[in-house]
């Protein structure tokens, strides 16, 4: 893509650009189960925290899914989406040691069961890579 | 330290010089403050999350002020614990443009309200350090 | 009924009929479900919800159930009384479109991951109605 | 303003409508708060969640207020953004008797204390109008 | 009190007897503040938590305490109830090392913050008790 | 054991005592959960919250289990950890009936969802001792 291209790009498609990139498959499996109830919804979820926030480059994606995983880790309120970003840690460059290294981490922010329900969530996404690989 | 004293040194030892290292005086302050109410607590505070956890190779002292800043805005809870760990992606290597993009991100997240507080406590930390410097 | 009897009613009566009214058959089933572990909780919560807070004549029925759907839906940890509220919610006259609103706004205050757990929640409730309809 | 320039505002023009509209004077006092330090957030406060989501004509804004209102107060760690909110539902038609139901019924969902704070906090804003006024 | 009296005492009266018992002047401070704004709401909190819930004889005080402070302590953002119920929890007989201990338990299923700001709010309840004695 | 080799006992092994003594079975069933992906971490959950903190003297393991399970119900995002502290709780010496009324309790503290799914998670313990029993 030209630097021109990249000016005129929509928030949508930058967006789009970035879920793909992050998310892979869980994202767009995410924006499609919306259509029916709330497409608005949607577009919103790639407009603002993949167009606006995941494209912002004064951060790195490897940083920005540390910050993720541990708040949906220590939050513990939302496991589907704590799945899609430990997938997600992994598709930008974090490895399984250092995911585990944050679940780990949590114990003190957040108690021990939010830790080893990050720990055990990242168990299961490791193990649906080895059976996918 | 040689080698051998590093295997010699205790879970205290250990955690002691990490303390220091990662929240400066702001540590210091919290095992001082602990001292005639709790002193049990001021030292496991000292073993398990800085002993154990923080002196582990496998992720980096940025890496790990990531995910306690994010945890700890996310959860809102915490404002106390919020600043000195601002204070202490600071010491460890986080500008704060960094710090900005992580309190951002938490809109996404933990919505608006903690993302709005994350920041004016950054604001906070940060004016503290023009005094002070 | 006639004023005099409503003057008689007590708050069991009256937090049972607000019940019925709210919840519907979901009510009942909690309620049956208490009653071998903890049947003065049981009524516990047909008194003070149901015969107290809901019965007061200040804010109607619908407002109600936008406050309850909202604060479920925000807190993300109690997902099987959020989906009670949804049903509750199309009982007392809001459409769907309006909880679906409701639910999109709680990304504002609670993060996106709250929002569309409570999305998912409500496209199960209206998903059942289609096949009980 | 015409249909024909409806259209073609921006989302930050049209949020900045809304956020006068809803927060009066509390919601620029954020905005110019967050210049100095996080200006594109100020930007995207106004753009997503009172461009896109508060003037969606799906839900009144006395409704969204109720919403709103509901889930701070349940949340318990937003005191600010709760107060502001409580100024935005007076603002939008709610009266103080609703506000204060509102409340009270968090009691039911997240408890005595977080229904205590709330009115406490709606108690500070209400007076503070009677001074004001 | 004779039993029959007991038996003819209305929801109100045992509460009040319960809540005087238990938060001794807290209580009162937080009825009276109440009453401008939702007195109603102050006789719910009489009857239904003190008059209901704490008037029954199948837990006693002091392990009602143990559980209110470790849950508000956990849950962290009820500051004021939390100290309110380290007091009851010394009017009730637990010690100031019993209430400790439970504060710090909390790191371990909250985290160390929570902990922390458990342990302060002790250390401040503690201290106005030397003031006052 | 004597006196002696209590002394000598290391956090470990002290830990693997209470855990034992606590969570029965479950406690081990955690920790060999984690032999695959964080071993180091099932070294300091039984270290850290059974050698440390369960080990005190200072408060009863009755009194712990209270204190806990008030807690995992409040948060109410650790259902599998609730559950296991239902069952500590009755290994320890609280009956049934005891319980059930720390859930009911929350109700006041931390609203009726968590009180009721608390309900629910004992209800299902208690369930399956008959089973097993």
């Amino acid at each position: 893509m030209t630097v021109q291209n990249a000016l005129q790009e929509t928030r949508f498609e930058r967006g789009s650009r970035a879920l793909a990139r992050i998310d892979g498959a869980g994202g767009e499996t995410v924006v499609n189960a919306l259509a029916d109830i709330a497409p608005d919804f949607a577009r919103y979820l790639v407009e603002f925290p993949f167009g606006d926030i995941y494209s912002r480059p004064e951060l790195g994606l490897r940083d920005r899914e540390i910050a993720t995983i541990a708040a949906l880790a220590a939050m513990g309120n939302a496991a589907p989406q704590l799945k899609i970003h430990i997938e997600a840690g992994l598709n930008v460059g974090l490895s399984r040691v250092e995911i585990v290294e944050v679940m780990m981490q949590m114990a003190v922010y957040a108690g021990f069961p939010a830790a080893l329900n990050g720990l055990f969530a990242a168990k299961e996404v490791f193990a649906e890579h080895e059976i996918a690989g």
